[in-house]
Order: C-alpha cells, then sequence, then structure tokens
C-alpha cells in the first residue's frame, strides 16, 4: 500500500466556481470579473498533437480506459513512477506477447484507485473538468466509485453529441492546428476539407524526421519525401526543393506554421559547399551525430529563409532528451514518459538565426523552452528586442498553475505580454481541450487580477490584455485569424520595413 | 559599527503561533488546521549528522556558546561574512598556539549583539525556537540581554531533563539517522545497541573517502578499510567485497541507507579491466583527479548495484564545492561554511545509472540539490517517471521558508507529493531538531492551505498530504518504518515487477 | 494594427498611494507604514550613468522626446520588438544620409500610441511616475492625449525649477555616482567640482576598455591612456603604473568606486612572464580572443589589489552579450536594445579572486548578475560568506517590482540582508531616478510587509531594515556616506584583522 491512496472516500464532487484564484477578495474579485470575459472567447488552438482522423471520421470515441488513460503518458508516467506496471495499465507493449491488460475496467479501477497521486497536478485538475463538465460525473473518482464512473461516461461516449464534430462545435473551437510529419500525405486533412464540414483543422509542418541524417531511419524519411515529390532526391538542392514544395503542400491545406524540435537550438549556414558534401555523406549512410548536429543547425537557417519568403511561422521546441529510460522504450516504444528536460541555451544558439532573419518583418519565430532559467535571462530579453521573435506559452511540464504564473512573473516585465504567443493546448487528447484552455485562462486571469490589486494595470487595460492573451495573441502570432490574413499580416509589418530594407 | 546593530531593544519575546502562515485569512485558517494535526505526529529523522556518542554516552551538554554557536557553520559564517573573526568566536583554530577567544560569555555576547544579521533567515527563526521553546526565553536575544540568557540556558543545561536520551524522547524522535564513514568502526551505535535506551538510533554508510583516489588522505581511509575487513586490499575484486561487508555491517546496526557526496553526479559503468587497472594506479599513488572522476562514477553505478542487492536506500547529495576558501580552510580546518553550490546536471549524468537500475523495483535513490534551477526542469521529471527515485527535500541553503515553498511550487506539478521523500533536518545541532520539524511543517501546512483557499484539493486531501509530508513519506522512503520493512517493501514494489522482470 | 492598441481611453490618471502594495490588508498596512518612513531618506545614487556635463552645465533639457524617448533603449527596444522602426522614432543612425523622423512630435505621438505594450513593466511604472510626479500629467498617455501631454512637459522643461541642479536639490539627492572610462579626463566633475555648487557628483572608475586587447579599438584606447599618463607605455608595468595613476587621479574627484564588465567573470593571476608576453603582443596588434580572456582574468586579479590598496570599492558586472543584433548595431551603434544576458558561473571562476582577496577587510566587491538561477545558487552563498563581497541589487531587466521581489527572496535566507549593497538605479535618465528609488521602496516596504505579516520579524526590526534598504546599505556598501569614510571604513573592518592577518 502506498503512501495516501487509502484515505480517499468517493464523496459528492463538484468544480468550484473560483478554482485556482486567490482567496484574497480583491484579487478574486477582480480574477472573476476578468475571467468571465475571457470564457466566452472561442478556443484558438495553433498548436497540438490531435490525430486528424478523429475529425476526418467523426466515428464514436471508443471506451473510457482506451480514451482518457492507456493513450495519455501525463497519467501512466505518474503511476509508473509509484510502481504501477504499464502492462497492468493496458499501455500496448511493442512484443505482441507481452501479456497487458486487457479488461479496461480493470484499468479504469486501476487508475482510480491511484488517483491520489495526482493531487497538485494539473492532470488532476484536466481530468477532473473533463469529468464533471464533459461527463456529468457528480462523485469523486476513487477506488469505490470507479466502476460507477466508467459506465456513466462509456454510456455518454455512445451518444452522436459526443462525436468529434459535436464535440468540436460545443467546444467551440474556432481553428484547430494538428502537427504532421513533413512526409505526411496530409489525406486526412484533404478528407475534412472534402467533407463539407465547416470546422476548420489545419495541418503544421514538422521536418523534424528528414534532418536527423544520423538515425537508421533516415533513408526510410527520405525515400518517403521521394515519393511524395516523384522523383530521387540525389543532392542537398533537390532536397530541399522538395521541402519547399512540401512546405506549400501543407499551405494548400490551410497550415500557417512549422514545428521543429531539436536537443539543442544550435543554428548555423552551412556553406554550399559543406552542406552538399553532408548531404552526400548522409546519402552513403556515414553521418555522424557531429554531423546531424551541423546539419541540424543548416536546417534551421535553411527553414527560416523559407519562412521569410513563405510566410509560415516558426516554431520551435528544444531541450528534451527523448526516452531517457531504454527500458520502458524498448519494451513499449518512443513518448511514454520518458522524456526529460536539458539545460538550454539560447543567446548564443539562436544568434546567427535572429542577426541573419530576427529583423525581418516577413519572419515570425515562436520560442519554447522547458529550462525555466531561461525565461527572464534568455528569451524574455530576445523576445523583448527582435520583431520576429514571440515567446511561446509554458511548455509540457510548466503547463500547470504554478508553471503558467512564473512564467508571466518571469517574462512579462522584459517582453511584455503582447511579444508572447497566447496559449497552446499541446495535447493529443481531443476531450481536455476545454479543460486546458479554462486552466490557462483562469490561472491568467488571477495574475491579472495580482496586477490590477497591486495598481500596476488598471482594470480596463486587464480587460483588454486577457482578451489578449486568451484568444487574440494566439490567433495574431499565428496567422489563424479569419480575415484575409496574407494582406493584415503585411500590414502590421511594413512598419519595420524601414529598419531592415 | 555595521549597518543595523544599533536599534535592537531587549524587549518582550515570544513566538507567534501563526508564525510563517500567510496573513490571508482563509489561507491562515487552513494552514493552522493542517498544522494542528501535523505537529503532533512523531519525529522521523533518516538523514542528519548528530554524533551517535552524544546518545551513547548521554552526559550533559556543554556551555551555551559551545552547544549553540562554536560548532554551527550556518551561524559564524554570517557573522564572518560581516567582518566578526572566527578566532573572536572562538571557533577552534587548526593551530594550537592561535589565539581565540576563551571566554564564552564573551562569544555569545558577540554573537547577541549580531543577531540582527539574520533577520529573515532560517537560523533566526529555528534559534527563536529553540530558546523560546527549549529553554523558557522570553526576552528577545541583544546584546544587553545577552548575559541574562546566556545564564537562563547555562542552569537547563545542567539538569538531568536536558540530558539527550531525555531529550530525545521529549522531542518525540521515532528514529534518527547519523551519518557515518564506510571506515567508522561503529562503536558508539553498538553502545547505544548494549545500552537496553529504547531510542531508535541507526547509522547510514557514507563511503565517499573511499571513492576519492586522488587525494593524498585515499591510502590511511584504505588502510583503515583494511582494518575493518581484516586484510589487505590489492585488487579492486578484494575493494568491492570490503565495501559489500560493511554495508552488512551497517545494515547489522539498523542502516537502511547510504548516502554519496560528488561535485558532479556523472554516472558510468567501467569495464572490469579499466576498473582493475585504475585500482592498481591507485594503490600506486599515481591516480589524477580525471581518474577519480571515472572512478567515482564507476563506484556510484557500483553503489546502485549493491542497493538492488542489499536494500540500501541510495542517497545522493551532489554539487558542493567544499571549502572555497583556502584562508579559512588553512586556519580552521574544513566546513566552516565556505562551502558554495556549483551548477549541476542530472539528466544526461545519471542516464546510464537509471536507465541500468531505475526501473527495478528493489532499488531506491534519493536525489537532492543545491541548484534550484533543476528542480523543475529535471529533478522532478526524472522522479514522475523512474520509480526508483525519489526527490529529497530543499537541502541545505534552501532548507528554509522561500526555499521549501519554491521547492513544492516547482516540484508538485510534475512529480506529485508522493515521489518526494519528506523532510530531513540535515542537522548536527542536536537540540535544533524539532525547530527545523516544526519549520517545515509549518511552510507545507501553509503551502497546502494554499492549495485548499485556491480549491486545487480539498481540505480532507490536504490533510491527508500534511500526514505524509510530516511523517509517512519520510518512513516510507528509507524504510524506517516500524513494521518488519523488508516484507512491506517486497510487498509495495511487487506490482512494478511485470515492467522490468 | 497590433493586438491592444484599440482599446486605450485618455482617461483620467493618478498614482494610487498604495501601488505595488499587496491587496491583503495585512501586509498593505504594514508596507504603507514602513514605506512612509523609507521614502523620506535622501537618495543615494552610487552607480549609474548620467552624463556628468548635465551637472556642469546645468542648461535646460531639451523637448520631451529628445529627453525621454530616443536615448532609452528600455523604451525604443520595446517598439522595436513590436515593429515600429526605429527611424521612425527618431533614433539617430551612424549614416547621417539615414531619413530618420525629425518631428518630436510625431514621434511622442507614436509612442503614446505604443504605450500599452509596456503593461506590466517597470518602463510602465517609472514613466506614470515621472508624468505625474515631474511633470503634474493627469491624463492617460494614449494617441488621443500625446499632444496635450507633449506640450505640458515641453512647457515645464522651460522653467528654472527643471534645470538639472534644481531637481537634483529636490529629487533630495544626497550623492549621485557617474561612470566614466578610466582615460576620460573627468573634466566635467572637475567643473562641477569648480563651480561651487554643493551637489556631490563623484566618478567611478570603468577601465574595461583598456583591457580589451583583441578589440581593433584598443590601440586608441591605450594612446589615450598614454596622452593621460603623459608618456609612451610600452610594458605592463608601465600600463599597471598608468591604471593606479588614473584611480588615484578618479579618488582624487572623490571616486569611491570601480566598475568592471566582463561576459565571463574568470579570474586568474597570471606569472609575470606571461602577463608580459601577453602585453607584448597586445602591442603588436596580436591579441586573439583567448588572450583577451586570460588578460581581462588577470586584470580583475590586478583590480582586486588594487583596491586593498586604494580602498576603492570594486564592482563587477558580467554575462551580457552585447549587441546581439547586427542589424541594429551596424545601423545605429552600440547599446540599442539589443544586448542579452549569457549563463554566468561564479563559484569557480571568481575562486582565484576571493581566494587572494576576499577575506582581506580593506577589500569589498559588489557582485552583479543578470543570471537569476545564481542568486540562491552561488552568489548568496558566497555573499554569506567573504566578509569583501556584497551581493549588488536586482540588474537592468531585474530591476521590475518581480524581480526584486525574487531578489529578496531567493538570496535573503543565506545571506540576509545586511551582505548586500541596497538600491543602485543604474539610470542614463536622470529624471526617471526618482521613479526608481520609489519603486525599489515600495517593493522592499511590502516585501518587509510580508515578513512582519507572517510573523518572521518584528515590525521594529522591519523598520530598521527599510532604513538599511533603502538608505544606509548603498551608503556604507561604497563608502559614501559624508563622515570620515576611510577611518569609519577602517574601524569597522579591523574586527576581521585576526582571520585574515
Amino acid at each position: 500500500m502506498t503512501v495516501g491512496s487509502s484515505d480517499v472516500p468517493a464523496t459528492a464532487f463538484s468544480l468550484h466556481p473560483d478554482r485556482f484564484f486567490d482567496s484574497d477578495p480583491v484579487v478574486r474579485r477582480a480574477a472573476r470579473e476578468l475571467y468571465e470575459e475571457m470564457r466566452q472567447l472561442p478556443l484558438v488552438c495553433p498548436h497540438g498533437h490531435v490525430d486528424p482522423s478523429l475529425l476526418a471520421e467523426d466515428r464514436a470515441f471508443p471506451e473510457p480506459s482506451a480514451l482518457l488513460i492507456t493513450p495519455d503518458h501525463y497519467l501512466f508516467r505518474m503511476l509508473f513512477s509509484q510502481g504501477v506496471s504499464m502492462e497492468s495499465l493496458g499501455v500496448p507493449a511493442r512484443d505482441p506477447k507481452t501479456a497487458i491488460e486487457r479488461d479496461p475496467k480493470k484499468v479504469w479501477r486501476l487508475f482510480a484507485t491511484n488517483y491520489h497521486l495526482f493531487r497538485g497536478t494539473p492532470s488532476r485538475a484536466w481530468l477532473d473538468f473533463e469529468l464533471h463538465e464533459l461527463f456529468g460525473v457528480r462523485e469523486r473518482l476513487a477506488a469505490d466509485s470507479a466502476d460507477r464512473i466508467y459506465d456513466q461516461i462509456d454510456e455518454r461516449l455512445k451518444s452522436p453529441e459526443f462525436r468529434p464534430r459535436a464535440l468540436f462545435d460545443r467546444f467551440n473551437i474556432e481553428v484547430l492546428a494538428t502537427t504532421d510529419a513533413a512526409t505526411d500525405e496530409l489525406r486526412q486533412h484533404q478528407l475534412i476539407r472534402a467533407s463539407g464540414w465547416k470546422g476548420r483543422v489545419v495541418p503544421t509542418f514538422r521536418p523534424d524526421a528528414l534532418f536527423r541524417i544520423a538515425l537508421p531511419t533516415w533513408r526510410g524519411e527520405l525515400a518517403a519525401l521521394e515519393r511524395l515529390s516523384g522523383g530521387s532526391i540525389a543532392t542537398y538542392a533537390a532536397f530541399r526543393d522538395a521541402l519547399v514544395e512540401r512546405r506549400a503542400a501543407f499551405r494548400a491545406l490551410g497550415a500557417t506554421a512549422t514545428d521543429h524540435a531539436v536537443e539543442e537550438p544550435r543554428t548555423e549556414r552551412l556553406a554550399v559547399d559543406a552542406v552538399d558534401s553532408l548531404f552526400a555523406k548522409a546519402l552513403r549512410g556515414d553521418a555522424t551525430v557531429v554531423d546531424q548536429q551541423r546539419f541540424e543547425a543548416h536546417m534551421l537557417m535553411e527553414m527560416a529563409a523559407m519562412s521569410v519568403d513563405d510566410g509560415l511561422v516558426m516554431q520551435l521546441h528544444p531541450g528534451s532528451l527523448r526516452d531517457h529510460n531504454s527500458v520502458v522504450s524498448s519494451r513499449f516504444g518512443a513518448d511514454k514518459g520518458a522524456d526529460i528536460p536539458l539545460r538550454t541555451e539560447y543567446t548564443r544558439n539562436l544568434r546567427a538565426l535572429l542577426d541573419a532573419y530576427g529583423s525581418d518583418p516577413r519572419f515570425r519565430i515562436v520560442l519554447f523552452t522547458l529550462d525555466e532559467a531561461t525565461y527572464s535571462r534568455e528569451l524574455a530579453p530576445l523576445a523583448g528586442h527582435y520583431p520576429a521573435v514571440r515567446l511561446g506559452p509554458a511548455w509540457w511540464f510548466h503547463d500547470s498553475i504554478e508553471g503558467m504564473t512564473r512564467y508571466r512573473q518571469l517574462t512579462t516585465e522584459t517582453a511584455g505580454i503582447y511579444n508572447t504567443a497566447g496559449f497552446n493546448d499541446d495535447t493529443r487528447a481531443f476531450c481536455s481541450i476545454p479543460a486546458r484552455h479554462d486552466l490557462a485562462r483562469r490561472v491568467d486571469a488571477n495574475w491579472l487580477a495580482g496586477l490590477v490589486a497591486r495598481h500596476i494595470v488598471e482594470m480596463d487595460e486587464a480587460h483588454a490584455m486577457g482578451r489578449a492573451l486568451a484568444y487574440e495573441l494566439a490567433r495574431d502570432t499565428y496567422n489563424v485569424g479569419p480575415p484575409a490574413r496574407d494582406d493584415r499580416v503585411g500590414a502590421a509589418r511594413t512598419a519595420l520595413a524601414g529598419a531592415t530594407a
């Protein structure tokens, strides 16, 4: 019996209307007023990992465990950390002969019995919101309520109002961006467009796998690119052309952004000869880890150059060491809750890229971090100077009440809020989207209320800031606002032309 | 006259019952209620530096200055930083001819005159608690009250109720772990066991000195190990065997843990040949600093492997550069308040160790840090994934009101509280133990009250969390609970077996 | 139209008397009481960048845009980051043919239209204070109030009460230190002294440019030094002698401090031969970047040694990568808001210097940082041990409400407040000095009030701490108090002599 699991009665359960607000009455009153306006705004979802087939096919969701637990590494990670096996949670193993739990009710019960582990975490806040608001649950999730709650959710999931497209409307989603490999054919996105459904779902161009030339999987990625470009890619120039083409294909389906993940955000333009021979070496299968680092540093420069041309907003997500635990990845595959952040450096690493493109009015880059020490030291100073830089929202482990509060406290005084990118839900769990926006809006409302309470801003300013944080900045940063985007952006950015022409 | 010393009148002195709680009435009310339960729990002290001879011999303590000031580098460090010489505080010098202050009342007066320097520090909070609760002092410590307070403490210290064992009972200590060199014969621990006294005092295995093969002191350490193992240690295999033996000797006297301090927490298993020749080089007196780093990295792997076998919980305290000031260490020796933290990296450094043992249900490692930037970036993500990892409490400079609050704010959302190790008082000042637990319990009660006030957890959950933080997690992490430990641990950990077998 | 600019009505404008104080009534009441005492204390300004010719010549200030906007990189940096060109703000370009905005009213209007960008930043708080307290503005700065406000300020600036010396008195400045190149002839300071005016304005010795031997500008700097020393400088020994002489010239005009900026704070004393040949190499124009790093590390040791001799307080400002954006620096020159902080290491880097001089009672060094991760990890532990070390106030980007609050929370528990250096306004904007002290005093009052509210210190202690933070510590740290300084410092420091003689 682990500490804490024995003391959870299944009592009545509700969401407090003032949750996440400070108890000081002056702050709470202002937070309520600000949140009341923010909560009514549509959801803009410019970065996330929802599977587009959900919305292309619009089928009913699976049963509760397969929907909520098995695919969510935020959740099974915590149980694993306390000695609960992944097999017992029904997480699929790579070896099909591995015995895993097949009874979803048992999985659900095991999860419910350990739900106390999430006390004080955002996972708890998100799931409570889903249970209460989406599934109408009114008793606390615990061992002895698990079965009843499972049945209630399961029943709801079967109704037509719980189909993905119906929920998309009910969630008031204005636009949803998915994240897609550069070599994805985007069939699901084509199906969505072809279906006549009005929901706006757009892809995001993520070419990471094509830049990892030291990995054994690289040749397969290149082959996929060749298939899509309709010809052999034997030179770096051809590779670059194919990338330009894929970006155009993504844009044709509504993409407004690219996304890039690297361990260290090095940027450096290689000489033409150097990159040609690096690419040739990769084709021979001889590229080393160091070669890959140089290639990635160069490709970030190329991606910025292409963004200047085609207007796609560049996103950079550095600093995660993926699959830290090979015991887990060898048995269960990648992305199983064992990605661990690394110390990250931006000032020197990004200098080449920002020096070349950071003052260009046609370019925008959104910077993310898992290293909070960089918020006030590097990222806010960069965002508070370079016209191209917007600071991405608190990411991953920091997408939480305290994490988002720290983000505001550590970045606003140097960069202001208008150099930040609004909120990203960054989730593959479609049903959790409203929960995540609700949490973020409450945290921002509370932070703004603290500024009002200390007379740092006036209430009318806080309202304007609240609308920006909850809605306008995401639309503006990612160019996903409904009016003809290219014109609007052009207009907003010409003021700068004098400085960089 | 330094700034601030002139304005301290010796007025009436009391401890406020709501000290360290936020003044917001909603938070304060909840904090009071939570603390009221937490304060009644026994003290579990699984990591500290109390001299076991105190409890073996049970003699009266020395006079107040020798008890409270001269041995406490937290205190004389601060006075030294403001230009007060260590000699004038009676700190013993290495050269016996050095003139140091011999009159303890003068030392006490000098300290009292500078007590304002500690405003806002945990040292002040701890010492105020000791003065008020243990010694019944009711006037503020200052220049003109110094003599009266000295006399009052001195008188109390002579009474039988102030003997160490009487205080051990009065403090409600359930178990106290000391920290002991691997080559310690543990005679004091044997005496305690033999005395028939019921207090539970256990050793902790600390082999650091045996791994520092580049230091001139290493041969002496090895010789001490040889004496205890009853034979010459001429090979690495013999060295390893002797360590296994010493661990068994520690376990026989109740040890449940080991402790390891390194500048950088590198881990790497060396090939058999490599470690054999490294050891031979050390025996020849030729080991370099780099050799030592490799040897230490290997020995951390070995310690983990041994913990898997014998169940001792491994503690890792990296990142302190000891004796930064050679002016002080050459005159006064080691541990004189001049240890300065270093930036520390865990994600890459610990990967080898955690990959090999971090998912093993028989292993547990408690990680500490002096680099708070790693809380949210590396340590909470590691603790929130690996079953073996528990996050040690806020350490050393961070064992304070703001430091412990930051620790909770920066780790809970990613790791939860159940992957943390409860509280360590980590002190050599036996009389300060209740003060340190009181401070920690108040800080945690206040933090939990903040969660309740913001409706992040319910009050009944906060009570369960409070019991865990104040008592249960320390018992569980260090396996120091009273029922037969090995069975209990075995049971708690079998759930994981499927994932790692 | 950028997000947020449209919603600013030009309503009535006032400064709330409780601004920057927590809304909790217990905290606010205590903060008010503490601030009420602090605000009446004279301003001590021991570090800043005011041009001494302002006070030497005592002419009227220029019109509002040239006074408040064009020279302030805090302000135009933020507008540039949102796509407003520097040309349109009238920032002078290096190439005189560059078309820049010449109409100051247009510049002012453009700034006012974008004033919302500063919501939540210290720039906003400072400028609001200046507008309200200095210029009597009573409507909010916005697009439609811009012209009226411009005219009101412009009129005031023409009156004799707005001359620099009149303001110096009105601001209640006790002493103002400027920052001056080692090769500055200090004519303005001589003029101030010769004028008979009683205001105390002193220079600060900043020799950085003389240590950057790899820069093409170095020979020019050396030539300037030669002119002042009246002879050729052909050896390192002559160079060192010339520096000693310049320090004496600065002291003769009242200087009490030196200031040093380096990217990384390395310290290392080179052997005589090594430094001689390094200097010879520099004279030949062959010094590399690595040579310069070694030379700078050595010169920091020399500066400390000279401070031991002449009593000048040493200030160290490391960790800023200057002119990150070459697009901007090539068009507009240095210091245009594109300096970006770097991760900084103090523990190992400063060890040589502190080991040699850190315990010497004749030495004092004030350490600054842009890397907040070092506050609790390195700087507070160093300041809490070494007698020579004082921790400089929150610097640059961190000179803000949240930044100063974090500084106190992260340093006090380890170093106390008496190892900190009081406040620096660090500004070149003379008219903003009272605004900056007001903000700092309010933030410290509020922080102290939080200690009182949580019963960490008593109210009488908080008053003493408030006086120290607002006034006494700056005077004491920089030896700028009015009574004969050298005696006072000598007396305060003899207590330490025993430890280091």
